[in-house]
């Protein structure tokens, strides 16, 4: 299958067209190489030390044989997006080129519309372009299960039945997100609901989990390693709480630390998009799938990374501290996760697995940790 | 009270300006005369002959020895924003200040995301500068019933109580926009929406219907008129069979002309305005109103234009043409309209009544709408 991966650099993307290309598809891909600028202007970096993109497909053609395709340019540009899905007509779109940071969207007002911005414009871009050039591409869009908040009910896979004085409508559940950036995600869904109902386009939005994790088993070599972001910004919880192991830090829980999300290993992540990729929706079909294997509380997770890295000769402690963000601490939260096991998704690591990997891994990095440490401590708040 | 509406140029904007400060408040105005541009754009002007900013302000001062301040600046443009907010420190902001057609925002991908990023990024600088300069300020924004699309069950206004699986929480109500342009206005939406929960700002986001009428008692003389437009993009369905009405032109319900929407007369709008203003949610609170009187079909209002033109010897056919829009022609609908009437709004208007003023006044202006004729027919396609 010719697939196009949009965001190529990033931790996923990077990850994903090394398993696809494995798998005997096609790859090509787009990056702007805004990650890191973005991580950079946060005072951090990757705690992987990660190539360049030219070495990145160099190490990656010297190890496999196989060259993998790279576009330099900016998806918000509407005749650079058009240019090159006219010029690859791909089968399949993996749409993960966008800014993936709730605290970075939430610095001031310049940082809130370039996020939008940037996921909105990017997103229209490429819907555009495959209407014109591969109406029959698939576009499988990352979005996240943040879209829909923590809301008191059970939280079904995009839509549900309704009913209403009497009268029955199958509609899409509401979304609560809960930042700027995760706003950008519900409006992307909106424009692509819109896009499949109207052109008849067909794609995939994923309500992806927190992805945990740092190596699969295409990283032969360390040239060949993904980003590990830990910075207040673009570091996740989980992510932050291993880099803080590490080095020495207490863990810090935002608050109560009852904030519960669903999470999937890296690799279990590469094996759910690639199921969605090479199952197609039919024509004009718009379906969401959640993403996640298992579902953990901050406290619980922060637990678990204690646990583990104790596992290692690491003592870590715990220390929840005030909460920058505006959000319930305590709360229900049952979100569904059918459709991926039914199409024969199986998780193949837990997150104590998962972090037996990450843990020793991180500690060869420790000084490039230990050297942006100051960004992993929130000073961005959601109250501004 | 101090008033700022933002889009005071435009065909709600400078009728509500004049209405609120015949009424004693303190109007100041934001315009970047985008609707002037727009509507050239698409090969076509207001029926009516509307002034200036510079002639209509004159003439307002002289026709009733009062001022309206203006600033001329786009508000995409964080910086503008920010600095007449500051200035005015509104007790209200009256948000109008947006691009408000569905066939503009179809025409091709630079017009789509122009329409998406000058209505969220005008939003969201006036979020974070009320934030920032008048946290208690109460903003007043126009959405459009177009929001909630054509469900087949009652449309609650704004939010419902959901029961799912045997629990319960208060969700919005599920958007199904039909536009690029209607979209832009749900992800309003959930800006908004988040902005008051996260800050505690007060918003009323009014769901409007199609507004229809071309004067209002504030309009003395011909120097105060507001603009009319008929063109197949800025023309509401409505406006555009009047127009065709007084050329002698067939009116053009699009399809089977089952589609149905809420409507109100031009000065009911203003009184509904007003309503909102004059009873500012409390701080932290968002609240959605339906504003519209009655609710018509397109065929039902081609067979009002062709009854109350006969009455004006005005002789009109009705010619139903394809579609150019992916809509359903034949649909449930009935939106709750409670929370205005409740706070003391009476309609005044009914469409008849105000059609009765509508076309004498636009037979005054036939020469302009003759010369721009070929801007009514629908040339701009959902399918591209």
């Amino acid at each position: 299958m010719n697939v196009m991966v949009m965001g190529i650099d990033g931790y996923l993307g990077w990850t994903l067209s090394m398993y696809l290309s494995g798998r005997g598809h096609d790859v090509s891909g787009v990056d702007n190489f805004s990650r890191r600028r973005n991580v950079k202007e946060i005072g951090s970096q990757s705690a992987t030390p990660i190539r360049s993109m030219k070495d990145r497909l160099d190490a990656y053609e010297e190890a496999t044989g196989r060259r993998l395709r790279f576009y330099e340019g900016d998806l918000t540009h509407p005749d650079f997006t058009d240019l090159v899905i006219e010029k690859e007509k791909p089968d399949c779109v993996v749409h993960l080129g966008e800014i993936p940071s709730a605290p970075y969207s939430m610095i001031d007002i310049q940082h809130c519309n370039y996020t939008q911005i940037n996921n909105i414009v990017g997103t229209n871009n490429i819907l555009f372009a495959i209407k014109k050039h591969a109406p029959d591409c698939h576009l499988l869009k990352l979005g996240t299960m943040g879209e829909y908040g923590t809301p008191n009910v059970d939280i079904p896979e995009g839509s549900f039945e309704v009913e209403y004085r009497g009268r029955k409508d199958r509609l899409m559940f509401p979304r609560q997100p809960g930042s700027f950036y995760h706003l950008s995600k519900v409006h992307d869904t909106y424009n692509i609901v819109f896009a499949c109902r109207v052109w008849g386009l067909r794609s995939t939005d994923i309500m992806q989990g927190v992805v945990h994790g740092v190596v699969t088993d295409d990283m032969v070599n360390d040239d060949l390693l993904t980003r590990f972001d830990f910075d207040e910004a673009f570091g996740t919880a989980l992510n932050r709480f291993c880099a803080q192991a590490v080095i020495g830090q207490e863990l810090t829980p935002y608050g109560k630390g009852g904030q519960t999300r669903g999470y999937i290993a890296l690799r279990d992540s590469m094996q759910c998009l690639t199921i969605a990729m090479e199952k197609p929706p039919s024509e004009g079909k718009y379906r969401v799938f959640n993403q996640f294997d298992e579902t953990y509380s901050v406290n619980e997770l922060a637990e678990h990374v204690v646990k583990v890295a104790g596992e290692f000769g690491v003592e870590a402690k715990i220390w929840n501290i005030e909460n920058p963000r505006v959000e319930a601490e305590e709360h229900y939260y049952n979100p569904d996760r059918e459709k991926l096991p039914a199409l024969g998704f199986r998780p193949t690591k837990s997150l104590d697995d998962e972090l037996r990997l990450t843990i020793p891994r991180l500690m060869k990095y420790r000084s490039r940790i230990e050297a942006m440490k100051e960004s992993i401590l929130p000073r961005i708040r959601w109250k501004g």
